[in-house]
């Protein structure tokens, strides 16, 4: 199966791994354009707009604004529809995402200094955001729990969620894990429409205060032009694996972890490095043979064709180092004793230890969220967490005693910045 | 003193306030291409690049980039140059900032569920991070503190600063603050240029992971775009204060407050709101007496005329609720209980309790940190914090047991989804 091969030994590895990791810019002006038209619209006339853009682009007929929303007799009622095995499943991992995110929760603080002054951190959840989901083929339920567990153990009061349907079509797992997940209302709408309609609001959508969530090119557009108006999540790239292995893994298993993350979409990246050669070999003979039993083979060849790789390291430190350039969505340290090599690790949104700990445990599960940062964003971003649902807010209580110290001191560092209203002020309460 | 006056009562107060906050979208498109270029050309050329935008725009004549940096010497000479005054009164910001930010950094955690799978966070610094400070007239040695000092903390092993110093002339507080707060190297550029050689590293500039600090519109331009290869901090507004006092403040240290606030530029907001009149109208009229003695007065003249407001309420509680609405960035409670008020307030980046605690001591000393979120970006977003310098690292290690449990419930969702790879990744392990 054909994927591009390096050796970190080759004098032209760097400039290699350099040009594999380059991504074109991802914005087309003509998609800007579109959804710059979408988003103003929608600002400017409101249900109005909305209704229209939701009936051509997901080929719907609605006549009111008000058939745009699910009630939660159906999002129960989709629920309840559910297989009994997934809703177990579901259920489970959403208890393992909660206990995870329970862990997380900023606390607040405050504290006193020796002159009567309190200083303090609040913590408080947002008061409203928006989950925007995917319909059609990437309809997932898994991304439902993992952008709304957070949000919920932050405390948010509400939780709104938006969904396409073309063609009508609603995809029950995914109304059955807002209904388990406890989503406030769902509207069944997308693209950039329904991002406006959530940051501005209309009649009948409320506007949130953020928009969390994946979605296509139309959607990031028209998460980048409110992105100020309303916070947003980090504009996703394509989801990226990275896999250091040494001998002692099953290559077979190996092979189906790179098409696990490969699958997804032609622009995904599966790397493996391994200082082994003949074990890159036999995972490259397993990709051959396990490729065939996969419905989506044909994605899962052009991805690991066009973006895939097996390195071949000199040491299992180096593979650290390189994949530390690659800066990865997901890690996975298929070794015997992975703790040994985490030190060295500097970036990854998230590491899978060991051979019996595959990205998809991540993905569906474990407990860690899966919207994790991309494109080399590991270097300064994070998985999105409770975090992301709260906010702080600085507290300053000075006492008059406190004050007279705080005077000095504001007092002199304004005289030398030339900002005499703020040494006045501070003056006063001396 | 020419204001806005607005009363709750008014059946146009709505409207007002909302015409009040609006800002009109500040994205010039000539200043967009202009910093296109620029960005462009020192991502493309490096250092030469650099060097031509930096003599072009801060008129300087350098012959060579490693002109650019100011060695550590410089840094400690102009430290040792200042005043002891000053140099006491930046010890003791110093202290207190960091007294603050000690008790932020997030903690590592890592827990075990029944089936011996190990779940956690690690948390680390960002490798290397980069400050804007502006330089001339609107050189801030505090804005040195405020932004370097966090990152101390956060345990970044080399923070870049970058400060234009136009027409050759450096600052000594800035270059002392630096020093102060260990600050590893500066380079004299600005502008478009510096942002690009901190996102893209030149020969002499090293690239950084995240750029952080305030600077004017080709800045922000420059790091609206640099956006996605670094991180960055928000984009700030132009600064905003709401005062909400009762007739017990000093009508005089309310006036100095929000003149403390108008003077930094014309579009900073300054609001008062209070439930009595006649406190309204002493403050009118020592905002008349106190103008005259401000040597930017006529900053403050077109700030307070254009954007800032007195606002009667009919309760402090309301008072409270139109505070809400703007989502100001400083929030005074000048009142005897502030504490009484503080749960109903929604949305500020940092609160002053007390008629004791301007503003002013929050910009300077107070411990916490003055970049605050502005544009009613509370409502979602956060001070500047140790946070902002750290990251977090999803960790999952599996046990042979546990890793059959997981199996089942990411098989079974996988199959929902249509993620066949993902299903057999995950089952391989059952």
């Amino acid at each position: 199966m054909k994927t591009n091969r390096l050796d970190t030994a080759d004098a032209d590895f760097d400039e290699r791994l350099g040009r594999l990791l380059d991504r074109a810019p991802t914005q087309d002006p003509q998609v800007t354009q579109a959804v710059e038209r979408i988003v103003s619209d929608v600002r400017t006339r409101g249900d109005a707009a909305l209704l229209e853009a939701t009936n051509r682009f997901d080929r719907s007929a609605w006549n009111s604004a008000a058939q745009l929303e699910l009630g939660r007799a159906e999002l129960e009622a989709a629920w309840l529809g559910l297989s009994a095995e997934l809703k177990a499943a579901l259920e489970q991992a959403h208890a393992r995402i909660r206990a995870y995110a329970e862990r997380q929760p900023l606390q607040p603080f405050e504290f006193g200094d020796s002159h009567g002054n309190r200083l303090g951190q609040r913590i408080t959840p947002l008061d409203r955001v928006g989950i925007y989901v995917p319909g059609g083929k990437a309809a997932y339920p898994s991304s439902v729990l993992m952008n709304a567990v957070p949000a919920k153990v932050a405390g948010v009061p509400e939780i709104i969620m938006v969904v396409p349907t073309p063609n009508g079509e609603t995809n029950a797992a995914v109304l059955g894990a807002a209904y388990l997940a406890g989503v406030d209302r769902v509207f069944r709408i997308g693209g950039a429409q329904a991002v406006a309609a959530l940051a501005y609001g209309t009649q009948s959508v409320p506007a949130v205060d953020k928009i969390v969530g994946p979605g296509n090119a139309y959607v990031a557009a028209a998460k980048r032009i409110v992105f100020g108006q309303v916070g947003i999540d980090s504009i996703a790239g394509p989801s990226e694996i990275v896999v250091i292995s040494d001998a002692g893994s099953d290559p077979r298993w190996i092979a189906m972890d790179l098409f696990s993350q490969a699958e997804h979409d032609e622009d995904a990246q599966s790397v493996l490095i391994s200082p082994d050669a003949a074990f890159l070999e036999k995972v490259s003979d397993a990709m051959d043979e396990r490729v065939t039993t996969l419905p989506r083979h044909e994605i899962v060849r052009a991805s690991i064709g066009n973006r895939g790789a097996l390195i071949r390291a000199r040491s299992l430190e180096e593979a650290v180092d390189v994949s530390n350039r690659i800066a990865p969505e997901h890690l996975e340290l298929a070794v015997d004793d992975p703790r040994a090599l985490l030190d060295r690790v500097r970036h990854a949104g998230a590491v899978f230890l060991g051979r019996h700990t595959p990205e998809a445990f991540g993905d569906y599960c474990a407990g860690p969220n899966h919207v994790l940062p991309t494109s080399r964003a590991a270097r300064f971003s994070n998985p999105l967490g409770v975090y992301e649902f709260q906010k702080r807010t600085s507290l300053i209580e000075c006492s008059p005693d406190g004050a007279r110290v705080m005077a000095k001191i504001a007092g002199t560092i304004a005289d030398a910045e030339g900002l005499q209203a703020h040494a006045a002020s501070a003056r006063d309460r001396a």
